[in-house]
């Protein structure tokens, strides 16, 4: 056998004890597995007083640097977020260390020269953990795809927002008070901007985008709309037409085939879509690939075991590529497309217009979407009072049209408000 | 860039003529992905003069073994069966090649036989498309999770009779008008034993378990009860009752943790569990892990370019490894854990039993399921005449006690016919 395999692990709240104790519980598998012990030989923390159940005590420093430095194996990086997990990152590689992490916001800002220094110093880069928790799902993309041809991602990737969601739709609670609990439940961060306002999503729909279409995509290249401004109106409204609203991340090819569009926004979703019944913590996300075909991924997307789960294949992935003196392919960007805007998305809105009930109206309003060149689907009117209630479902259009209807819209004499506008995702799948 | 790879192809049939397609269209994304270029050097096919659209006339030969020894880096079998697939497989490993199969039964058979050779010989054994058809699903298993411990795999494997059961469900038809129409077009074979009575789906679970379980698990292994023998009346009954009857393949750690289970049997599925709604030609398998917890992978199970994509993802795969010099990691079977029979099994019952409508005709029955220590989830009794119609649910059992109770129920005096007995899966799903 071969020798022992040193592991350091940066951070230790709950995924990082999490990934301690189920070294410890598991090592005779590990051993068996790998070919090899896999000894943890550290753990960086920002406080050494506080307690953590499941972490030897000996083994707990306050010296990242140094673990980082230290050589061992690989390095596992759960502190999250950019410093010092880039600095510490970058310094595990430099010394010959293969790295795990499921940091998913620094991957989506730096992934390209974190890869690079990992390609270039022949070390592993894993980061099956930074999306989708502990759904298979960059491996699957990256090696079991890696024959086809990847058309489109669509998912529902942070479970905060679908904890909301799917709370403000089974209550009929408002945004602030779900939003309230949810923070009591310890299920949002106090301050909870990262998810409710899409950046955590749209930090995996970059990865995830980058992996499938072979092309370094970054959150900057992501159109983020986040949940905040949704109301138990929009809800409602959507509910009794028949349909859920999620906050999906989106990545698809353009119609050309040249182009990437990367968006994250609630979305109107079909009751029936698989994605509807996705509630609370649970992550889903669908891939559509030319030969392959419609595939949905579904599991646990956070959580400190079902975390640990995908950090520990990846520490064995590494191990036995550390003992096979092999490597795991390195990120592929050799398609390189261009990064497209919002506008160019196909997509099919529905829109929630109060207009004055008089004669003529229809005929003004359907002349503003024929204008963009947008085509309408369906169209419902009620007359509430002096005012008529007009919902409109279209036909898919860019997104640029359909905005620039939206706009002509609210200038339209015989529009009194438009109370509500939302993407529909999933009439296809 | 490093030379060109060489892919030789036996087998010309739906899933070859796609491969050998796919190989010409995405040819560049295969070198670029690839890192050199990937040129298939010949297709073996039983009859030369049949027209193949997508294959190169020029490919094509009868000489399968001379095919198969000519030393190419990748050979892909895709031929099915036991022989002459395993002597080909074999002169394959032998010369050196790596090999790519989608060969459920042949893995099944002599799984451990062909990984030990490859190992040997120092080459890849791959088979992504044995199992689940487009779906990634073995590599998931065997790498992403193997920093974990499943517990579980629970799914539908085979979509033919995927096809059936949903079809007479959705029509209330009978079992051999919906197979004869499944065979019509295409959807069953005319000779259609090893789908319908449940062998190849026997097989899959036999290889899941042995990647899930890292035990060597063979066909014979496996208990299985094929579809045959549900009627239009079973599948009425468990409609009324709020199920659907699907063919699971389930493969689960005993209760001690040192044994292994594996069954292939038609079960009672509740409606709103997410198997229920996988319906004709899809594939869906729910994996239970220790730390991970419940994951669904779900996709399309057969077809020429489904299939086609997982080979291909093999086929990258092994490209790589064969510039880069390294092995995926060999057969993992070191657990070698027990294969216990079906009545270790923990399970439920569904049973239908027309009884004499008498008094303590119920006080009899239960007693008998009391003698075997099976307790009574639910009864419902409804008179039909002289006799009436039981309908029982059962706690969770071992199988071996809810079958002696079966067997003690046919010979109490009160009780006229067993008209059903059904086992139930998913309801903690």
């Amino acid at each position: 056998m071969a020798k022992p395999l040193s592991v350091a692990l940066l951070g230790g709240g709950t995924v990082g004890a999490a990934v301690a104790r189920l070294l410890v519980e598991q090592a005779e598998d590990f051993t068996a597995r790998v070919g090899s012990q896999v000894e943890l030989k550290g753990v960086a923390v920002r406080d050494a007083s506080k307690k953590r159940a499941g972490i030897d005590a000996k083994l707990i420093t306050t010296d990242a640097a140094g673990l980082a430095a230290s050589g061992a194996d690989i390095v596992i990086e759960l502190i999250g977020g950019i410093e010092p997990a880039k600095s510490l990152i970058e310094t595990a590689i430099k010394n010959g260390s293969s790295v795990v992490t499921a940091n998913k916001a620094l991957l989506a800002a730096h992934g390209a020269h974190l890869h690079k220094l990992a390609e270039e110093k022949g070390v592993d880069l894993f980061y099956e953990a930074a999306v989708a928790g502990a759904i298979p799902l960059i491996r699957p993309l990256r090696e079991s795809l890696a024959g086809d041809k990847v058309r489109r991602v669509l998912g529902i990737v942070n479970g905060t927002t679908n904890f909301i969601l799917s709370k403000m739709y089974a209550e009929g609670a408002d945004y602030a008070s779900v939003l309230a609990e949810a923070q009591a439940l310890g299920y949002a961060e106090s301050d909870p901007t990262a998810d409710v306002e899409g950046y955590d999503s749209a930090a995996k729909a970059a990865i995830l985008a980058g992996i499938a279409f072979h092309t370094n995509v970054t959150s900057e290249d992501v159109y983020r709309e986040g949940i905040s401004k949704v109301t138990a109106g929009d809800i409602a409204a959507a509910k009794s037409m028949g349909y859920v609203i999620k906050l999906l991340a989106i990545a698809e090819l353009s119609d050309d085939d040249k182009g990437v569009i990367v968006r994250v926004h609630p979305s109107m979703v079909p009751q029936s879509h698989p994605l509807a019944s996705v509630r609370d913590a649970f992550n889903a996300v669908f891939v559509e690939a030319e030969a392959a075909g419609q595939m949905m991924f579904y599991g646990r997307g956070a959580g400190g075991d079902p975390t640990a789960s995908s950090v520990l294949g990846d520490v064995v992935a590494a191990a036995r590529n550390r003992i096979a003196g092999s490597l795991a392919p390195a990120q592929s960007i050799y398609a390189d497309l261009e990064l497209r805007a919002i506008g160019d998305a196909k997509t099919s809105y529905y829109l929630n217009l109060r207009v004055a009930d008089v004669p003529g109206v229809l005929a003004a309003i359907s002349g503003e979407f024929a204008k963009h060149d947008v085509s309408i689907q369906a169209v419902r009117q009620d007359g509430i009072g002096e005012d008529a209630d007009l919902v409109i479902r279209t036909h898919k259009a860019t997104d640029a049209k359909l905005s620039a209807t939206v706009d002509g819209l609210k200038n339209l004499a015989a529009v009194k408000e438009v109370v509500g506008v939302m993407r529909v995702e999933g009439g296809a799948l």
